[in-house]
């Protein structure tokens, strides 16, 4: 039998991977091993799930230049390129509110390193701002297996001190709020943005 | 000179297209023979640009299945496929609200058909309702040049009629909203959103 969502898109296991199969492993709530990008693939699919929320990552843009089409059977794309993405990753609604972040992970153990925020996020984020969206990093830190949530505020302050290249640790830590993370959802983001903004 | 968005991305002009050099044509505010999607790209432009909105088509899903790195340039994508996408093409925010929707155009004179809307469309319209997201579909009829905004509610229950396999335009005419086009923005949706919801 096909699991499948409520949209009736076949369910696909993520479960499968280590982590969660291996009992000795149990404390390990956040999924070590597993990509930020997986871990808040499934957050969004459990508060999609529960009725919390309808948030989604946004497709990967991709500049296609060539397709055949063969006969009986689907379009190839057969030369395309992947494209900047002029905006954040994730977006969607939430009791109303718009939702917008951006998901950074570092094996930095002192600092967020700046170098992977696009002037053209921080753009973008600062027109959400402006539209009074609800925008945010989300960063975790490898080494400790911490995931903070950081108001784009922040994140435009220090891209905009030209001279910071990173954004320090405790920084993070005092001006961010520490994400609960477990098993479901693996990283409960809309609890920290339902006590800061709601 | 290379004229710039403030996000850096350089300006893609469309305005050499030829309802607008041609005075002639000037009374065609709609831009005929422009596609809806690209009416719909410049009206989003025109609001991010006037601080209006931030309002951005998705990109298209592509499932990539083989990627080629060749040295010194970039990866060339060698073989990929269309996936159907499973939300809405148009989300962002307004003044807060979350907005979302599908942007449709028919050459049918009498009656939008519902071939085109796919069920996990509709599944997602009825989650962003839950979660109070302003939800609705842009439908043009291309003969007569008009363009409908139909509050998603109202396409949710012609398609939960299993029977009707379109919707009549006097219906989107009685329960749609007329949506002034002209020539900046091209089809002031937002102008018929802001009087239906605030």
């Amino acid at each position: 039998m096909t699991i499948r969502y409520p949209n009736g898109q076949p369910y696909t296991s993520k479960s499968s991977l280590p982590s969660h199969h291996n009992p000795l492993k149990k404390s390990n709530y956040s999924g070590r091993g597993m990509t930020l990008e997986q871990d808040i693939d499934e957050t969004n699919t459990y508060y999609l799930h529960q009725g919390v929320a309808v948030i989604h990552k946004k497709p990967t843009p991709i500049q296609v230049v060539h397709v055949d089409y063969p006969k009986r059977s689907a379009a190839v794309i057969r030369e395309a390129y992947y494209k900047q993405a002029s905006t954040t990753d994730y977006n969607g609604v939430f009791q109303g509110a718009y939702i917008d972040f951006e998901a950074k992970e570092t094996r930095n153990k002192t600092s967020f390193p700046l170098k992977n925020v696009h002037e053209h996020q921080i753009e973008h984020m600062r027109q959400v701002l402006t539209q009074s969206g609800i925008c945010f990093f989300l960063i975790r830190f490898q080494p400790a297996d911490e995931v903070y949530l950081l108001e784009a505020h922040h994140v435009i302050k220090y891209y905009d001190e030209q001279q910071r290249k990173s954004i320090p640790k405790k920084d993070i830590e005092q001006y961010g709020h520490t994400v609960k993370t477990g098993l479901h959802p693996r990283i409960d983001f809309l609890k920290t943005v339902k006590q800061l903004y709601f």
